[in-house]
């Protein structure tokens, strides 16, 4: 049997090594040191071996997958990278792929390490509220260094696969980053902007779907969102201050007299939306009914 | 039998249509003038009767559901509301109240005026995406005047509760206005808004969920929302300026070198969605499923 180990057993970690029991010939090892979440995975049966020891994790593991915060994937690397044997595929989970790439360069040269984002995730964090159902129809974005070797990122590629996923995207941590901001990020920075307004507790009974689904992300983990978007804040920001700006022009079409101005703005969106609708459809369709 | 009559089978009017047979004792006259529409309607048998005439369908009405677009409304009151009998209740279901209970000073002073607002909607309008399930479990809003009877109220009260709504939340139209410019229609703003970013054609294969869920909406009909955004300019426009300079604080915060700032940001945020959802829980987890 090969070893594949899990380091931090969270939404994320707990998500996968439940996902990823009978993956191949590998024993799927779950290490944390919480011992409440060691106790759920262990009665859950959420991975094959349930271990409280970065060491008997990573020892002689073939794989070893990282989902910890992205401040404890670059702890991680800097601490227990020299434990890591030849040959071993290393990857991680983070949301951001500068900051992690840039720290993956304290790694040993015997370590293949692969930058990983599986785009899924829950408002609520924990190994409770983790489901191996959680990647089923998410993108696996992956990063890998120049001398990453093919069959590594092919067998990344079948975790992927067999966790559910609809595809998995490699590209470089810069364009991961930039696009990423806009995607992801930006949605969360809204959501919680929104949040602040001083209507938000007066507005029970005028909700619709518009609202909780636009919402529904603002009640994020502050401790990880404030690594993700500290560590991505160029983009990030000039993602925002973009928004802003059209926010603004929107602003004065409402607030002019010609609603002609107005109405070719929508126009102009919402047929971008459709176009970008289209182009979607078919992967959309697939996942319709379990996303 | 008591006659009630759906002026407009778009994707509103056809779903209350359709929801409203079977109502007490009444025969729901359905109303349009578009060929495609009436032939749909009969098809489906969305209606006891289906017409292409306003008079027919407004005389001698006990009720009348007018389910047009915003300045629809306002030209329906004019060129129609001498039609309707003593007694009569009228209602609408615009997304914008001022206007409308402006607009319906022009009625005559045996029609008793009630605006309504079903909050529901979906992206694709007609009605051939109309549906007698749309307005389970949406909050239906009422604009009642000052002289309006308490049985036409109680009227309002039972159709929504028919039609499968959560409630009846009875307002005025300047709250209704200032409330939905944040619950809704900014939501729409901020779709729009997002999908003139440079990035959005870039983006396919780093999408999640919360790009999926803040978009969706942003496929809007642009006439009917340029009339909703015209017609709420002034709440709208405070609100998005609102949005702009919270988006900028945190912006500014992401910018900063200390994440402590940003921490504490993102914790007050996510605090209120938190102790919103708490608020929001006993009768989110009634319609959970259906919506």
């Amino acid at each position: 049997m090969k070893k594949l180990a899990i380091i931090g057993l969270g939404l994320i970690g707990g998500s996968i090594s439940a996902g990823l029991k009978g993956f191949e010939d590998y024993t799927i090892y779950g290490m944390d040191l919480d011992s409440d979440t060691l106790e759920y995975a262990r009665e859950h049966h959420m991975a094959d071996v349930v271990t409280d020891s970065v060491e008997e994790a990573v020892a002689d593991a073939d794989v070893v997958i990282c989902c910890l915060h992205p401040q404890g994937i670059l702890d991680f690397f800097r601490q227990h990278g020299e434990k890591l044997r030849p040959g071993t595929l290393l990857t991680d989970v983070g949301g951001v792929k500068s900051a992690i790439m840039e720290g993956a360069k304290c790694l040993p040269d015997w370590v293949d390490f692969i930058g990983g984002h599986p785009m899924a995730g829950r408002e609520r964090g924990g190994i409770q509220n983790s489901t191996r159902r959680l990647l089923w129809g998410a993108h696996y974005i992956i990063t890998p260094r120049p001398d990453s070797r093919q069959e590594n990122i092919d067998l990344l590629k079948r975790i992927a696969d067999y966790l559910g996923c609809r595809d998995t995207v490699s590209t470089s941590a810069k364009k991961h980053d930039d696009i990423i901001a806009y995607t992801s990020q930006i949605m969360h920075v809204m959501a919680v902007a929104i949040c602040d307004d001083p209507h938000m507790f007066d507005c029970s009974g005028f909700v619709g779907g518009s609202f909780r689904d636009v919402t529904r992300i603002a009640a994020l983990e502050p401790d990880l969102w404030t690594e993700l978007f500290s560590m991505n804040a160029e983009s990030l920001t000039a993602t925002i201050q973009r928004l802003e700006e059209s926010l603004k022009s929107y602003r004065e079409a409402i607030a002019g007299a010609d609603r002609d101005v107005l109405m070719k703005k929508l126009q102009h969106s919402s047929d971008r939306k459709r176009r970008m609708n289209l182009e979607h459809q078919r992967g959309d369709d697939i996942y319709a009914l379990i996303n």
